[in-house]
């Protein structure tokens, strides 16, 4: 069995699921590509070789356990795990054992899948670059919070790997690393046992490397196991571009994504594709976040700030320090108007669009000394709740991959991984219609 | 110094921030209580007597630390503490010491709270009784889950204590025990560190003996401080009785209780106190709100059914098995029936009535090896996300408490205490006056 680890998630569980492949041999090519490249990428906190190996050969020897069967998976270190450090990627939290698994992780274990190890989060994921690097160009940083789950999966380190977004955590460095990121509608996960951040943001996904992929680990990590399915799509959808009120913060790059994902959304647009406006309701949403963000870290993060400022990283001690000038007047206002967005949004679905397509990011990943890059243009997709799925279209200047994200009505989840592929297959490029 | 333990929380909170009282003092009373009457009631898990009072001597010396200076306070056990055995009321979680206090906790002893000790849970808040008593009748329930916190508070043990409702688990028990029990807007305190049963229903919340206590609590744990300060109401409430769908199964004393309590509103309100229906939008809540739980049960406690069911009740695995039957479809279907409900509310609540008075519970504590009680009527509104008070009101055929809610709409948590003061200061008899 030779280059089992560049099989996509979706080929891999087929074969698994035939008995094509074995559940070992897929571990180990995994394990042979970390091995290789590890000390250049640094995208893992810990590996688990025995435990995973021991569950692979289960595997093997008994029935198909579920949708993930034999599939090695990274989780994020922000995501409690029983059997595994779970760090946070904070000192604080260094060798601290939960009690329990996240209950996306312990949805993924009955579904199959194999827990391979934590992939590095930023500090309780924040903003303070990690020690990972972007594979496409190792002085460059793959985004984050989600740094090392995006980087595992562009490196062929491992198939699938979990994320979260409370900004622009998943989306934002599956762009930078030319990866599929699903970040689904907000509450479609359950957070219980992932590190908070901002509850009123937080959201849960994956990364794989095409849609199929990233159905199969929101259907585990959701239990809506019919999610797996990407189904064709019957009728053409309605499609729009945004370039949101930020667009002057976008890069010559990502406005050439833009007009990629334009020419192969025509293919299978209802219409032409129109450039939309938000209702004004959603003026405000990118500050919005922002400020919700702010205000709810202080209080999610109270006990550590606490008792162990020490140890926390100087950014996000200045982060905190912002977010406890918010008075709790201006956050109730912030809560009002984030909840009237999302009404005119569901209306703004119901009446004239059906997807809309938008930049990911500012323009390819930059430099990892200077940061983990801007979220700009996450936030207000994260605070209105809607599914959002990033898809790899081109490349910036230094050849470094650039996404757009698809973003569909709220609860649409099924109908944006649907529509997700159709675009994919309408890519001139034939190696990122791989995607799909 | 005598009787500091019949003192209300506000009222202890202010002697402490005067220093008419030491907080040493107070905790010498409450423990001198718990040790005459814990054999009795049952309300305790854990009790953390050295650092309750190493803590107090701390706050009688230094300056004021917040609005819960010096009070002890008693946290349900499904409430994480970093210094206390947080056992999620089941046998699995025995003597696990989380690395962190949930966010609500931290809070609660940043405003200056000590946590004396951590109050019966039923498991993982479901519904088998435990072994807690109501204090007004020891052979009677005090509901549940709260149950520990709802019997101390009312056994005078501690003044405040924290509560969860996912069904009907605060209110039901302040109903029991003849407690105010204070049930926040949906999402007011985080639930991060508290264990999940519901997360779309899950609510914090507390139980005093006056509107004033509860105020505080929810103003500290939300860390909403300016809640604290019950204000006058400036206009008069349009007040209606809601009797929900479910009145059939309302008893003679509830029917009383509410009756008093229309007496008392029509004093404060705007033109005669009606009896109002719910918009059709709500008419399924109460089932909907059941098979969301039910659902939301099965993945949120599939670590603990994979890994430890042997551990697990009965009754829980029973109702665990019974969720299991139900389809993601399904699941979807009730979500989205809710999101109407709650749209339809608003509406309500802006067109017709500023405050709903309805059942707490269908009547007085039934024998506690009867159950927990039947939380029907709390099931609806946890589901619409409303702020819900319980006020004492009367008394059943054997003497023991019966309440009423009063529900405002959503976010008006501090319009809801100032009603509830107004209405309890109307109440026609005086020891019951004392709750406002």
């Amino acid at each position: 069995m030779k280059d089992l680890e560049s099989l996509s998630a979706s080929q891999a569980a087929r074969a698994l699921a035939r008995r094509d492949i074995k559940a070992t041999d897929l571990l180990l090519s995994c394990l042979d590509r970390i091995g290789q490249r590890e000390s250049l990428i640094k995208a893992w906190v810990s590996l688990d070789k025995e435990n995973a190996m021991a569950r692979a050969r289960e595997l093997d020897k008994g029935p198909i356990k579920g949708i993930l069967h034999g599939l090695p998976i990274g989780v994020k270190d922000l995501f409690d795990t029983c059997d595994l450090p779970t760090g946070y990627g904070s000192p604080i939290y260094a060798n601290h054992y939960p009690a329990a698994d996240a209950v996306s992780v312990a949805l993924m274990r009955q579904a199959g899948g194999i827990i391979l190890g934590k992939t590095v989060s930023t500090e309780f994921a924040s903003f303070k670059p990690p020690a990972t690097v972007n594979p496409h160009h190792l002085k460059h940083t793959p985004g984050g919070s989600s740094s090392g789950s995006a980087s595992a999966v562009a490196d062929f380190m491992v198939p699938l790997a979990t994320g979260s977004q409370t900004a622009g955590s998943i989306i934002r460095p599956a762009s930078y690393c030319g990866v599929v990121g699903f970040k689904p509608s907000f509450g479609k996960i359950m957070v219980a046992g992932v590190k908070a951040l901002s509850p009123s943001l937080d959201t849960l996904g994956c990364f794989g490397r095409s849609i199929g992929d990233v159905a199969l680990g929101v259907a585990a990590m959701s239990d809506d196991l019919e999610l797996a399915h990407v189904s064709e799509l019957h009728n053409k959808p309605r499609i729009s571009i945004c370039k949101t009120q930020d667009w002057s913060l976008a890069g010559k790059e990502t406005a050439g994504a833009l007009a990629l994902a334009r020419f192969a959304a025509e293919a299978i647009s209802k219409g032409p594709v129109k450039d939309i406006l938000l209702p004004t309701a959603c003026n405000e949403i990118t500050l919005v976040q922002s400020r919700i963000m702010s205000f709810e870290m202080v209080r999610a993060l109270g006990f550590e700030q606490k008792s162990f400022a020490k140890k926390m990283n100087a950014q996000l001690l200045q982060q905190l320090n912002e977010g406890s000038k918010i008075s709790y007047e201006q956050y109730q206002k912030d809560l009002l108007s984030a909840k009237e967005a999302r009404f005119a949004i569901d209306q703004l679905f119901l009446n004239e669009v059906d997807l809309i397509i938008a930049p990911s990011a500012t323009g390819e990943a930059p430099i990892a000394k200077e940061g983990t890059g801007n979220p700009v243009f996450c936030r207000g997709w994260t605070l209105l709740g809607l599914p959002c799925i990033n898809l790899n279209i081109s490349s910036g200047p230094n050849g470094l991959p650039v996404g757009v994200q698809l973003i569909a009505g709220p609860g649409k989840d099924r109908f944006l991984l649907s529509v997700a592929r159709a675009l994919a297959q309408s890519l001139p490029d034939p190696v990122l219609r791989d995607q799909a």
